[in-house]
């Protein structure tokens, strides 16, 4: 399918989903923030073919997203490791899960939660607030452009 | 492109992402939230093809994410409205456009930004907190099987 390309857009939101709202990125992402590092581990968790797991890879390293390392046991694999671009993805994958855990499984369901590894309890839900620290409704912002 | 579907994924970002990781379903609920509600009016503000429009809102009403209504004016229109469940996507959407805004401008580009109504102040950045309100950072996460 064609995608129309909004990198031009005046909307952050539009120029977000320009760089990783693919649907793989996201789960590169997820994995390799929770520590897969190497091609074909990414291939076998994700169970993604290899010519679309090098394709996506190469457009995060594009984006500066994840950056290729020496193999961190001297062998002769290459590794792939989140930059700060890469690692500051984290609100956007809790607030994906989050939602997916209220609303994306039928009771009983079986999923995996994130939890704070201290304490091993869930995280507390994200919350929207005003720079002066009101709970805020989507209803209680709009949009504005910006100088 | 063939897409392999996460539906059956124990993840909830994988199992998020199967429903509105679509190019266009973030973006149309975007702007049902900005006050879209018409099929010509999603239509000319994404510029996206109709069968594609008629397509990606098919599968959010058969996710329960947008509902159709009668027009709000009486006439023959129908209009397409958010759901709690395409309202609870909120927190997705900020953190998608806060991450966009650090990263996917250059420096003197300009981006539209979401501002609290009252103050017409940005709101303040997302925040990752432990449920007894410590912040986090994701390497003090970890994810566990829930029962």
């Amino acid at each position: 399918m064609k995608r129309t390309s909004h990198g031009a857009a005046l909307c952050p939101i539009a120029r977000s989903l320009d760089v990783i709202g693919d649907w793989w990125s996201l789960l590169i992402v997820r994995n390799a923030m929770m520590g897969t590092r190497r091609f074909g581990d990414f291939q076998k968790q994700l169970g993604v073919a290899k010519n679309i797991l090098s394709a996506r890879l190469r457009t995060l390293a594009e984006h500066g997203i994840i950056a290729t390392a020496p193999a961190s046991d001297g062998s002769a694999y290459k590794e792939y490791v989140l930059t700060a671009k890469g690692r500051a993805l984290f609100p956007v994958l809790v607030a994906l899960r989050q939602w997916g855990e209220e609303f994306a499984y039928q009771p009983g369901e079986s999923f995996s939660k994130l939890v704070d590894r201290e304490t091993r309890l869930p995280l507390r839900k994200l919350e929207i607030r005003s720079r002066d620290g009101r709970l805020l409704q989507q209803g209680d912002t709009t949009v504005v452009m910006s100088a």
